[in-house]
């Protein structure tokens, strides 16, 4: 009754009791799409559309915790404990930064099925100024499609052999990419004739702010032969696809603007005058001045903290 | 029109141009189906359903080329050039030899979406050994399905650290499998009420006699967790699923039987008297005497040759 008006007599035969199940199918979140490795634990990839609009929002990802998607099978799932003590952090591949719309889509932004074992640094640094940049894009672009994930890319030795090496880590053996990859397909309007595309390569180690983000540039066809994806398969074979680094800048936030974002964050969410004035010290200390909006955001806290500090007997000055 | 009815507007949006293709979906042949892994250039498994009337047939091998399957697009297709002075011989998932019946179907078994890097030995050797076992088992149970593929299993260092390392060959870097698989489900009858089961993980290296079939034995779920499969999903879970080496010997040939297959296989192919004398000299060699299959098949191949020289001039003495 359910077979597949594909099969054969012989092919259904051969599938009495059922084809091996591979768990690739796609999986629909509330704001992002993904296919699941079940060898690896780890999404194949993840899709998102950002906007303008979408990407406003309160959503804060302190009410959220990493932990399994519930709906994958518990053989195939990953866990916290295979990340903790790792030595490698929990990297999302659509970005909670993207969900501030929704609690509930950045919620599971924060389930193992969109998290990929990534090394801290990269995480905190190059990895999340490039989501930046994505998010960036918008103010540009009406629609911008990302799609993220995990590679394990080959090494040649010195005798001329091609080995792939990568660690897995926890009970359930989850892989531990060597890259993450970035496709960014960006649009002006629903009419534009041009997509801006731009695929990313990214080793899953630190990168500073020497490396530029184009370093990192491949073709989409390069990277689909890496990936064993093909992306974006219903373009248009009309419309022009052009160099996003061409179309846009490709810009990443260098050091300077990267810290004054930093010590945004810290003031923004800073719970005392005391703290407050250590992170505007040490910005001075790394010869940064304050930008208008860190020094507007700096006069808010600290009108907001000072009033909230008085009933407690402290000092206001 | 197209859109997935589970996608919601905002699930529609992401897939406008269209979602990552894995290509992972099931793939149907005459007498075998598969799931072909784009990153790997391999199958991810490939399954089969064995009885004894199907493996009757005079299709020959010696008619059939390995060659892309003209089913996967250029991008992710392996080509005999990457297997080629590899040092690794390409290894059947499903047996040539399951497919005397048909010159198609085993046309398709040599199609490089059903082949895997194999060591050469364990190739001619164990591995061989094990797709004679499954047809061997035919004339036990009414119905065997089998399902092989490849693995990449992780290795623990010194360290403690795990991790999985593979060679890739070619320009198509296609991935040198560390373990094969194979899980067979035997039935006696349609109105059976238990299965017979067995899992095997079997090393890519050579494997000598002194090893047994039992020793690769491994339990479903262990091997689900290493192959990221499902397997048999709709076995009804009433079933009984018994051990097949306990419900059958999983006894694999022993060098003498093997020798004696081989040589069989020679003496039916022989060309000329004086191959033919060779090959049962070298048996005498061995110190294997002949059993009474091979007596007759020589017997038979000797007169036949020797009606065949009569007309050359070649003296029958
Ligand atoms: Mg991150
Ligand atoms: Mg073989």
């Amino acid at each position: 009754a359910d077979a597949d008006p594909k099969e054969s007599p012989a092919q259904q035969v051969i599938g009495h009791y059922g084809l091996p199940l591979t768990g690739a199918e796609t999986r629909y979140y509330t704001n992002h799409t993904l296919s699941y490795d079940q060898v690896n634990r780890t999404p194949r990839w993840v899709a998102e559309h950002l906007s303008n609009t979408k990407l406003r929002g309160q959503a804060d990802r302190k009410h959220c915790r990493f932990k399994p998607d519930p709906t994958i099978a518990e053989a195939f799932t990953a866990h916290n404990n295979d990340y903790l003590g790792s030595g490698w952090s929990r990297g999302h591949m659509a970005p909670a930064g993207d969900n501030k719309a929704s609690t509930q889509s950045m919620a599971e932004t924060f389930y193992l099925s969109n998290i990929v074992p990534q090394n801290y640094e990269n995480n905190a640094g190059f990895w999340n100024r490039l989501e930046m940049y994505c998010r960036d894009l918008t103010k540009k672009f009406e629609d911008v499609w990302v799609v993220s994930g995990p590679l394990v890319l080959p090494e040649v030795g010195e005798n001329g052999k091609k080995t792939v090496s990568y660690q897995v880590i926890g009970k359930g053996n989850v892989a531990v990419p060597t890259h993450l990859f970035k496709v960014i397909l960006a649009r002006k309007g629903p009419s534009s004739d041009t997509l801006a595309l731009g695929a990313f390569v990214v080793p899953n180690q630190p990168i500073g702010f020497d490396h530029s983000l184009m370093e990192y540039q491949v073709s989409l066809s390069d990277l689909e032969r890496m990936s064993g994806l093909s992306f974006f398969p219903k373009v248009d074979p009309a419309m022009t696809l052009g160099n996003l680094c061409e179309l846009d800048s490709c810009h990443l936030m260098d050091f300077k603007e990267f810290t004054l974002y930093l010590t945004g964050r810290k003031v923004g969410s800073s719970r005392s005058l005391e703290k407050l004035e250590k992170f505007m010290a040490e910005l001075k200390e790394m010869g940064i001045p304050p930008d208008d909006y860190l020094l507007k955001l700096y006069q808010q806290k600290k009108d907001e903290l000072a009033q909230k500090e008085r009933p407690d007997g402290k000092m206001e000055k």
